[in-house]
């Protein structure tokens, strides 16, 4: 595309780029049409008839009054997700506890505003998703990566260990963690909240501040049985955060809602970081519109839990490596040149992710036809 | 309201709140249930029912998809806003010079994530308005702020001495004010734009680069005949950058929808720093919805313009002072006792804003009803 408007510009000057960002291009999964797109941890169902139709009469509702600023602090929101965790965690959340914005990546983004930057530093245990760099790198944060064993499972000690090092501001666990799947046992994470407690930066006055534990369960919800959500640790620690996302089990990856449940003296602080007025009307009339069809809506984890452990036993029959999974993918390998395994899938029409450590790849968990389209793909690819 | 599930909480630990937010509370004007609400500088007109039901028909079609994340890069709405300015201000502007956000806030979060931080500063000039102080510190970015005049112009001789003296890495200038209601005549932000060319913070090798100059049109839709828009100057100045929003003049501010037109090249930096999928399918069903309907939703902004010319004669005629006005807002004292005046009408049951600087008031410009009972309350409060 030509832009005329720039053709006859006079000069050249240099824009004052901040220190780091040079060279640096967007974040982003490759966007291409292909007919199966296993590459983004999507809910492979579309909303109903029923759930879009409640969506746009809420939205209709709303837009009557849209000249005017939305509830800055989207009070309706705040109960129907504190209920929905209670009613899907079993633990009780008042609204006091819940924060959320577009997406987990603003939630991150406020947490880090709050709690990070120059001078302090957010700790997380790698292979793990490859956003929390990007969120440490845009709130003027260190960046402390600690390493996760040989099955990706969080060792204590060197949890520990690490964060009596670095006296991180945040630790950010991802569980079931992103890319490998891996869901961490609440005895870990409660581990690691008792270890933050005074671990945190100095503050101003000399006194001992905690860690904020923030753990990331964008895919909670697809945790197999016996598998507890961190919300379970909140009554007992202030200093931790449990986040979740509409994206995933809601099938609403297009709506960009992202929340968190903490104590009510930790949410406050986001409030103060947040820009006013962040969540639009239209966001929160079609969450909530979204939160009353949560049944429906869920019903198709169950559906995708069962496909994702088949799947597991089908690639692990074929003689592969496969992490454990608790989350709507599949890490899988090894192998030698695995962008040539990328590659040949891509080219049989199935498109997954080139991501997490070397001769690993992930494929989301789709529909029983794309999952059948994968592993015929797979199939010819590695001459089964 | 009780938060049961921290009542038992067993320990109080102290959260490592970064140095700066101690004490702070949430920004807003306080949101109070009046019957005629002049305080915020929203447009008073709702969408008709034609624009509702395109928006909510909009909102349908995304929703189909709504399971799956949303062009990251929103190519069709920045084309249309493209479009829409090039009618608006006759200023031809193609797609890749438009970045958007969730509301003109997020925008310039976006700038000063690219630009500012740690060891670099943003200036402005006050009295202007409230929230950029608080985007610099989101951003770990000084703030500085020069001077208006005494009738709230800009000295281009203050505002050059200020640029050499600080270096800025950003340079915010709102035209029109608020809340002060002035625009900055082109030869000024001319001015800028040629101080700004070499006189940004040193580059990383010692280079020199320019300070970005902002111009914040968020009201610029409102300004009077003969008040050119600042998009004139962008095809000489790759470090200008115009911000625009559809929360006034589009009277869409539940919408959430800013954005800006730069080079380029300065676009390009943004999309390194913003979060991925920051805007939502449904931000952008509705927003170019609204689009469509611009003509419709851009056609109060005569009688706004209008009705505020004609405040801005009656508040003068009553013996007042005025700030000449070229938004949808006027600012007007002087007050010994600005509080007992605002609270005055606040009793009479107009909601207008403290705001400015000591003893003005700002009153936003409504429907002729509502400006007749701001008139009838002013009247009863100053004893008229």
């Amino acid at each position: 595309m030509t832009t005329p408007a720039f053709e006859a510009t006079e000069r050249a000057v240099r824009l004052p780029l901040r220190a780091g960002l040079e060279g640096l291009t967007p974040y982003g999964a490759p966007q291409l049409d292909v007919p199966v797109l296993l590459n983004v941890n999507e809910n492979p169902y579309p909303p109903s008839d029923a759930v879009v139709a409640d969506i746009a009469d809420a939205v209709a509702n709303a837009a009557h009054g849209l000249n005017r600023y939305p509830d800055r602090d989207f009070h309706e929101l705040r109960a129907e997700l504190a209920e929905y965790l209670r009613v899907e965690s079993g633990v009780v959340v008042v609204p006091e506890q819940i924060w959320a914005a577009n997406g987990s990546n603003e939630v991150m983004l406020h947490l880090l505003q709050a709690f990070g930057g120059t001078g302090r530093s957010v700790l997380s245990f790698a292979p793990t998703y490859s956003m929390y760099p990007e969120y440490a790198r845009d709130t003027l944060t260190g960046w402390v990566a600690g390493r996760r064993a040989e099955d990706f499972t969080l060792d204590v000690d060197h949890a520990r260990a690490q964060i009596a090092e670095h006296r991180p501001a945040v630790i950010l666990l991802a569980s079931p963690n992103n890319p490998t799947g891996t869901a961490l046992p609440l005895s870990t994470i409660e581990a690691v909240c008792e270890a933050a407690a005074t671990s945190g930066p100095p503050a101003p006055d000399g006194g001992t501040a905690a860690s904020v534990v923030v753990v990331d369960e964008a895919y909670g919800e697809f945790r197999r049985e016996g598998t507890a959500s961190a919300l379970t640790l909140l009554p007992r620690h202030p200093h931790l955060a449990v986040s979740r996302t509409m994206s995933k089990a809601f099938g609403m990856a297009g709506l960009r809602l992202g929340y968190l449940a903490a104590a009510p003296a930790l949410v406050d602080v986001l409030r103060v970081v947040r820009l006013p007025y962040h969540l639009s009307a239209v966001t929160q009339a079609a969450a909530l519109a979204a939160l009353r069809h949560r049944a429906e809506l869920m019903s198709q984890v169950a559906s995708l839990r069962a496909e994702r452990d088949d799947l597991v036993v089908w690639l692990r029959d074929h003689g592969l490596q496969v992490a454990d999974s608790d989350a709507n993918f599949v890490l899988f390998g090894l192998f030698d040149d695995r962008h040539a395994v990328w590659n040949g899938l891509l080219e049989r029409g199935v498109l997954i992710r080139e991501v997490g450590p070397d001769g690993w790849l992930r494929v989301s968990v789709g529909t029983p036809r794309e999952t059948a389209a994968f592993k015929a793909a797979l199939e010819e690819v590695l001459g089964w």
